[in-house]
């Protein structure tokens, strides 16, 4: 096998798709922090018991693992950084009232989420902590929007779900806490009938919990469907809660079209506990965004704070976007006289690129367009176009 | 052991410093893009081999180990992005000129360089590829000593090696071969008498290596050295070369000071092959910046390239500059009704930093300095100063 051969979804990214990659790499970080979210950086390598705290063992099989040469315990290089962020919240900073961050940082992955996904992804999102109203959740969600459309992104659609539904039922029914992982996924699929049969089976189950699971897998739609869940849903405050945060989020961000499932959970790392999002645009094979409440994360951490964020990979947004832009250069010849060297270095300031060619050899470029050169005319400087480049 | 509790040698970047950071990056990366060097980003890991392909035994010992759920094979993850960009040159991008790359982003180190020093580095570099002349190190020193006058760093010094000193006489002499890299030590630490000694036991050594040799450990101090340096040591081609090209780059750069030491062949990854510099201030307890010639390791890719860059960690630059600035910030109340909508959406716009308090709940910012806040006076939204903030 040859020495210069990647690994299967790993990949070098060459010079205009990575120029693009930075500059949405800004643009978002500018948007969130216009918006008041501070900047954090937490480790790429943590151990693996704090790395995985307070998550699902989704997260534990997606997380490389090494051995850490000074202590001799497991390292974890993160697969996720929302959990990271909620521990420098919970423990670190350990205010009092709200709190939001934001992050831009390196994941990696042990398998891909799919045969078209990398492994590295470079993770960048925004979190809310210290409130458990749906005001936050709308900020989130508005913010979600706002930085797929800075990117370009046309048409996006929002899936939203609210795991809080199915929670009701089952605290409110005793006979259904064995079965709440397999509810959960035949909800997930949609499999009408095998919520029957497994209900068929259970002792003490109340009719109108059955009732319930068997109309949910039908309850999505746009918002007009929350009413028709509340006539089949029954009655109990955490349903009630649930649908009206939904309703009060779809009226507070009126220009955007929203599909509510009250079936599918969401997907993601199991610590979500209220609203949940994904954001999805042609052009992209699966969720380009995905966000929602996790209020328990913390918990482990000393304090349970109440969250919510959204997280997205930089890398998958610039891979749908096309092809990346050039940018123009100017070309300037070798010397280090002083009159050069400053006209040089006067375009530079300006934010002119120029490329001062090295004695003997022509260069190369990807990213950038020459398309004007720095000539001596009259014993001045200047800069002339070069013809036939363009 | 506490949960959250970080390996050693490892941190959280936290809102000020983390903000900090991100600016130098951006700053830094915008100096490269004007001097026309493309960006890249090559993977967080590799497979082993091809990540320690044409570098030295020390690269290895820093490079944390796992295996790759896909292929069963041992990857690295990363400690230098240097022999990475530089398969990039020779083997995916393969152009025939002259290619300016950099990059920036996260390496780990399995143990810490020093006492002092963290694991995690955030390095950013560039590198010119396919120039052997000293007019490419000319750039590539020029460019490191801007990037760190660009973050604030004042009095910066410049030490200066040639390993090509040392090589040419190994070459030239036979009986050196042996004694390669014991020899290379002793220099390195100026053991005079060691030097002495051991060329005593050597058969059919050449006299003018042995006079040579004796004198390197003298030969440091500024440009002026270099002329006493060609009066002892033997005139091969080589050696000419090295002094040649060292002074050729002290008087194209005379705005700055440099030493020069002809005896340490330069610290690093020992794949260095001719000038090879750091760059020193006050306020960091080892070099900030190091850099140099390293032709030879394109050479495994399949295509043996001259290369010559540099690189430095921005967390620890960061760290060295003091207590990062604070930013002020604007206080909106909550309220999802138009005008107020506009309002913080117009402010955002210019730029301004706007908070928006969730109802019910206060807040607290280390990054931001919330001096100002917005009010409504007469049906319109205007900013009014915080009495006390300041």
């Amino acid at each position: 096998m040859s020495k210069w051969l990647l690994p299967e979804h790993l990949a070098d990214i060459l010079p205009a798709e990575a120029r693009r990659i930075e500059e949405l790499r800004r643009d978002l970080l500018d948007l969130y922090r216009t918006h008041g979210f501070e900047l954090v950086a937490p480790p790429l390598v943590e151990y693996l018991d704090s790395l995985l705290s307070g998550t699902g063992s989704d997260l534990n099989l997606r997380t490389c693992k090494l051995v850490d040469q000074l202590s001799g315990r497991t390292l974890g290089v993160r697969a996720d950084i929302t959990p990271q962020v909620s521990r420098i919240d919970a423990h670190l900073l350990n205010r009092p009232g709200v709190t939001r961050l934001c992050y831009c940082g390196t994941v990696l992955h042990a398998r891909p989420a799919d045969l078209l996904s990398d492994r590295e992804l470079l993770q960048i999102g925004a979190e809310v902590f210290g409130h458990d109203g749906v005001e936050a959740d709308i900020q989130i969600i508005q913010l979600a929007l706002e930085s797929v459309q800075r990117a370009g992104v046309r048409n996006a659609r929002i899936d939203l779900n609210h795991p809080g539904v199915f929670r009701a039922l089952v605290n409110a029914d005793p006979a259904l806490a064995e079965v709440d992982a397999e509810l959960s996924d035949m909800l997930a699929s949609k499999d009408v009938s095998g919520i029957s049969r497994l209900c068929a089976t259970l002792n003490d189950v109340r009719p109108d919990t059955v009732q319930a699971l068997v109309a949910m897998p039908r309850l999505y739609g746009g918002v007009a469907m929350l009413d028709q869940a509340l006539q089949v849903l029954p009655r109990l405050p955490a349903v009630l809660k649930a649908v009206n945060d939904l309703k009060a989020l779809v009226a507070a961000l009126p220009d955007y079209e929203f599909s509510i499932d009250l079936a599918d959970a969401g997907a993601g790392y199991a610590y979500h506990s209220g609203v949940v999002f994904s954001i999805y645009a042609q052009g992209w094979h699966d969720a380009l965004v995905r966000g929602g409440r996790y209020d328990g994360v913390g918990k482990v951490f000393g304090r349970s704070r109440p969250a919510t964020g959204f997280s997205l990979d930089l890398r998958k947004l610039s891979a749908g976007l096309g092809a990346p832009p050039l940018t123009r250069a100017i070309q300037a010849p070798w010397g280090t006289q002083s009159a050069l060297v400053q006209a040089i270095r006067s375009l530079r300031d300006a934010g002119e690129i120029v490329v001062q060619v090295l004695p003997g050899q022509p260069h190369s470029l990807d990213e950038f367009q020459v398309d004007r050169e720095l000539v001596q005319q009259d014993g001045q400087w200047v800069i002339r176009a070069i013809p036939g480049a363009h």
